[in-house]
């Protein structure tokens, strides 16, 4: 039920092998660079991804969503805004956008599930979920 | 304006380098096996795409979006079914179902356009698009 | 101290992601088919790798020497050989030809190391030694 | 039958979509990285490698060692030290070093061709030859 605002910028120099034939980068890699972007988001928070994996926590993709704009090349060094755009204790939403300069590459979204190491969807712990900005529920008026 | 119903099933076996630390197919790593897809509905259609790239076509990639039900693990072997949607000369689109048996990993849908050597739409040479399932427009009626 | 003569064919067809901006498939990209070419060497001698991680039992890279002597290119059916030359309980190695028909496109050599979940050398159990080729040493003669 | 002393530290942060099942940065990513240092360390003797190829001139690998002392995890930072041990106008040697602070994780050593876009060997222009540390042949003696 919540908005966060927080966002994160981050530059990626594009290495030759994630180049395809047509000399661009691949459509696959774009997805690679969107995931850098939400660990350096969360870095950000104060969260380490891994150490959430170190407590049993796991993010997911369950949805993901990209509309490519202009192709991108070897070594050009791109801009990437990630977004946290909305949280709930079990899901986490993300926008991207991918610049060259002030050229649009990508923009994309996505869905994360949290999940624990069974793979069942599990809530995020309050500690967690409070510094990834979630508010907590507000107890229900009776 | 056509409705090609064309589709194609391929099998592919998860190899070791496509896992993640979280012992799952990458997300990522989904897309490669939709493009893999993509490759064989050509040529079941007569068309190798690496033919039409050295004709100066090529097709990139305009939007994905993929659904991802539930994890695949290394050396699974999944069934990817690959069916061509809509065509037109200038753009086609596909949806994807990923499988393992019975149990369905994820959905998805690209859109592709066809553009020339200098990266600008081009539409299909009409031997292309008509073997691709492409049916030309009726001559316009007075 | 045994040579095992055991080695496999396995065919790959390059995909469009793993080539580069160079028209060619990327040099990083080989040692995944011959990561490939071990899982099916194995499967061979009725091992499933899958199950020896399950196990506990972890074949790690050591060493890799790769001879790249031409190229393949996007689509080209490839032809690998992979062969175990060497084993002993906790040491592997192996060699790799890869062929586009009768060109010789690279030819490799691995040595891996099996290991525990903790990362530190583990010799493997009897039963599996055995099914890879492994002689059991003689027992000294006094 | 020079032999530049020039190398190039840079800093590479392990990503998630690098990893694999064992948890670990799978060891074709390690060329990767590997690549990525050659273009640093043409960069700082001022040579792009983008305008190299668009001048017509590539290298391509020839061979490639490395040797795996310790494992890399996701979001670890890495150095890796890039040396270009001996260059000809046809050739190029590499030695490679990655490190996690103190620790050594793996050593390799490459050998790159230049070859044309006939995929032909080809030998650098003397204007970036020399850029590259290369020693003019001294004029035979009589």
């Amino acid at each position: 039920m919540e908005t966060p605002t927080a966002s994160c910028d981050i530059q990626i120099r594009v290495r030759y092998a994630e180049t395809d034939a047509m000399g661009y980068l691949h459509h696959a890699q774009y997805f690679v660079y969107f995931e850098q972007g939400r660990t350096e988001l969360l870095r950000q928070s104060g969260v380490r991804y891994r150490d959430m994996e170190e407590r049993g926590i796991f993010y997911v993709v369950a949805r993901l969503e990209c509309r490519f704009r202009a192709p991108a090349h070897y070594d050009d060094v791109l801009t990437l805004t990630t977004a946290a755009d909305r949280l709930t204790p079990v899901r986490a939403e993300h926008s991207y956008r991918l610049m060259r300069g002030e050229r649009l590459l990508a923009e994309a979204r996505s869905t994360l599930v949290s999940v624990g190491r069974d793979g069942r969807p599990l809530a995020l712990p309050d500690d967690l979920y409070r510094r990834l900005g979630g508010v907590a529920e507000p107890p229900a008026v009776v």
